[in-house]
């Protein structure tokens, strides 16, 4: 059974096995101070053209959305994300559970739009209500779209104006950077985002998400709340050694390109063949709208998780490539789906 | 530079890379629903004797520590520690970050007593004070002492009298285990602990804790919790290949077996040479007193970390040995050590 | 200037105000533990038929909400609640606060509907999502509007059919049951909620609400959720002496009566000028629709609250009365406003 | 039978009785924001000489506590009390509710001493544990001491030294006040304290605490804290209404003075029959020993707190008397207790 299920069923990269292997045996401090921490931690800085960042890593994603959000806000203060964002819908509470609201806008194909946030703030008017304080996005977002940099720049602008932080979740960072559409440079995001993270748990890694904070007004005491939340690791080289080697080669953008070209030729391949689609992407995670028999069907051969219900004949799924997608695999799929209609 | 200032130090032990090698490029579902995790799991349970045990798996320890204790209070409810316990001291206050109060007692040589436990439940009279509903104990403890049987036993009576649970934090219980004061066997715990954690970190695994809870009563919905807390790792078959690598040919206990090995070789060699100790421990950290010259002189080719200032010109030091500590570094030090008043 | 803007303007009605003064001088314990909240405790308990209700008491609406909510939730649990209930939009977050979420239906005339919650529930399928555990209610509505009992019945029962608590927040509930449109009896809320209160700030007293646990479930130490959000008043006497007050003679109900008829008597001679309604209702608040430049001239005289932008001439308004509404003040406001097109 | 357990056994005193009866049908607006609230607001501040102090009300201790600490605190810092301090004992967790850690000190006499701060202060080195940032004080203590002047600014020192608040709980600050080895000023704590707060509920009010925000740093959104922790009263104009009455003639002093005066008459005439203290106290709080076989007769015509246990045949009580004691009272209560050894 080949799975498109999602872009964490395998293991690491080469590359990253390789490095953990090799220095298995050498002695580091524990908890982030080791030297393979320090190095990770000025290419990343380097790629974003950001020499005074602060870089700080963390295992998984809810982890660092967690601890980053809980970091800013101040008990009354509220994050705005879009009605799909992972932090309203997949994460447990975990956001409520450090005492915070999350207001949500409808946003547009996954995106939170600006003048949803304006509206949001209009909307919050005094002690009675939480007050609006940062806005959260995901890019590539939860169904695969992609912020374009006027999209960043407008909404940093109506963060700007109404004193709002703006988070930018980038657990499929990666992916997004290689879709087609992307125009953001690496070196934009310090002048886009106060705080951001790059994935590295569904684009090459075993685990690992690197926080990078640009705004001075968000680093006090960074590492308190990371012990607190519980998301100091032990053996922090292990981070450490992962987003080197991400960072040496444009490794991260080679894994990334393969991912979303094999997502890419599925979604072109699938459009061939007749289907359409729930959205349609660029990055790697593609949302084809199959009827109920083909569905069924496919499924025999290929995992895959069904999205949403479009109709009571028809579904949206959800395919998933990752580093590790053999292009055969995605030959199969293709080869296997029937023509509509056939 | 060698170094016994953590157990943390290196990566893991060769078995357990090796299996990671080997199972890098499979495809498995993520968050510890996948036949690693499962394996493991079935592994523990046999090892406890304990059939209806469910086992969970967590990256570190205070995340362990925060979710189980969280998952089992209700708001108003605290914990008892000893003093110098791990939940009370090194956590940042991750489990006040829940809502919970802990409530110290001043134990013995590390570890809480049943008497005290009787005391603070004894003065929580009422509503206006919070009401002790759980007792935490880390075995070995934060200064590397085991509770025999009867102590356990004790504080389980103690706890079953006051409607008490009783949670063991054994993030170093492998080292426990290969004490030579010891005599629980594995599956003595089911009968005398509500809830325990089995520590791959500090022997041998990259990261990972392994819980079991036996009460029923705390079962409930429990991967609800680690995912709001952070907890729920994506390519969970990490934690799972690595618990089930331990389980296998006894390889915990002999990984636990050199570590303690290796420290109770430096604590007899440092005795021999004329030091006392802060605690005569028997597992694997021990707490030698030198004098401030030697400590100075020590510290220019070993890294270990200084524990309590003993008076003006004598300090104890902590000294941790692991799985991976070579016989040879233990041979260094002691060579180098002078001895008493030489 | 008379002041439509809320019930809760002035001091208590004269019958607590005299019995506050009588019993000034008496000592007696503090907490709620005194007599008089033991006598208001045992008529609350008859009204409603419920001889095994748990009886407390808070001062504000805010303060028991967030404390009822927490002490029910486990800490992964939400609560559903329709768009515009207290909870959601006029707490600050207090039940974020307390590491809840709240989950949103948009309702139908500010009630939340069976079906909405039944969908909820169906979308909230595993751990990765927070787990629907409590319907929270107002009655009557933030905007004015009443349940009937076919509709508590059917919420019962799709409460029930989840396995979810059903919370009726009746900061109002005296209008309510004074509404032309309720037919619900004070002996049928213990077969329709698992919990609810009943409002004094907005129905004569000074300050103050009666919640009544009717689910034997939810009792276990409620006294200690209580003083942990800092809701127990010292001098809990004050608020068992005006319970006890508004549980005689039908105090709570004439005190509602007529301020539900005065409002509707607003609406009548508002809806004869030809004015229109942003929700027609039958209780203590009424919402016409001005233009305008009505709006700006009738603010000159009279304080009220504007509601929501119809559109760009139009303005819906919020009037509300209390027991203290003198009749002269609403004769004023009809003889004052002009008739629609004059 | 004649109550000593309290200071708040009764409803208000008459002037305020007064004030309340004659403004209970005047309209105002609600939560805080009413001219009596304003009014008494620049009283406080006159009195305080403080005029660009913030000046709040709550209804009681508890939640003053909980809402000042919160609004202070990022989330990994901890306040430093006294062991037997109202937040760490009697307050069922209230600030571990908001995620904060209460690091403790020994103290003196109730007192929190400079040298323990720093201790405190030294022992949190790093992001492993939490980090201490607010000192908190009650003044009169829980067992009725009272701080000098000078003790106050060796604390105010070594907050300053260290980054802390220094936070003082004025639930009893009238009978310090009053207290003849009192050498504080009003005027004085502007400059010793960051945030206090005045309590009424303890001097003649039916409740009320009234926060004085001193430092800057803590003003921002203060009100948001307020409402989220359930404490914004909505009718607010009776915490105006009865600040601004104790404000006025030095009501406030009156009231504390006949309260303290009593209970040093009750002390010397206790201690003159030959009884000794736990504790000898200058405010409204004594704390006579007696043996167990008066104790118990005692009880059958006074009602008292027990406070602790001294040996097997004697205890400590907690005797006090607040602004409505009566003469006759403390008379009943000399002429009753037996000289010892009679």
């Amino acid at each position: 059974m080949i799975s498109f299920k999602n872009d964490y069923s395998e293991g690491a990269c080469p590359q990253i096995m390789q490095v953990l292997q090799e220095t298995n045996e050498q002695q580091s401090d524990g908890y982030g101070l080791d030297p393979y921490c320090e190095e990770a931690r000025a290419l990343i800085r380097k790629k974003l053209g950001c020499e005074n960042g602060d870089v700080h890593f963390f295992v998984g994603g809810t982890q660092a959305n967690q601890t980053i959000i809980a970091s800013v806000l101040r008990p009354y203060e509220a994050v705005i994300a879009v009605d799909s964002g992972h932090i309203n819908v997949h994460e447990t509470g975990a956001i409520e559970a450090t005492g915070h609201k999350v207001l949500t806008a409808l946003g547009k194909a996954g995106k939170v739009l600006p003048k949803e946030v304006q509206q949001i703030v209009d909307a919050h008017t005094d002690e009675h209500m939480v007050k609006p304080a940062m806005v959260y996005i995901s890019n590539a977002t939860e169904i695969g779209t992609v912020y374009t940099k006027e999209e960043l720049q407008a909404l940093r602008k109506v963060c700007d104006e109404n004193g709002l932080y703006l988070f930018m979740d980038g657990a499929r960072l990666g992916a997004a950077m290689s879709a087609c559409d992307n125009d953001v440079k690496w070196t934009d995001y310090p002048d886009l985002v106060d705080v951001m993270y790059i994935g590295g748990t569904k684009n090459g890694a075993l685990f690992g998400e690197a926080c990078i904070i640009m705004n001075d007004a968000l680093k006090k005491d960074f590492r308190y709340h990371i012990k607190q939340r519980g998301g100091m690791l032990a053996k922090g080289r292990l981070l450490g050694l992962q987003f080197q080697c991400l960072m040496q080669d444009d490794l991260l953008e080679k894994l990334a390109d393969h991912a979303v070209s094999q997502a890419q030729k599925l979604q072109a391949g699938i459009k061939e063949k007749g289907y359409t689609f729930f959205v349609e992407t660029t990055t790697n995670q593609i949302f084809p709208i199959l009827d109920n028999t083909t569905m069924k069907c496919m499924e025999e051969s290929f995992a895959f998780q069904t999205w949403e219900t479009v109709d009571e004949t028809h579904t949206a799924i959800r395919l998933v490539t990752s580093w590790a997608t053999k292009p055969e695999a995605v030959e199969d799929f293709l080869h296997a789906l029937p023509k509509v209609g056939k």
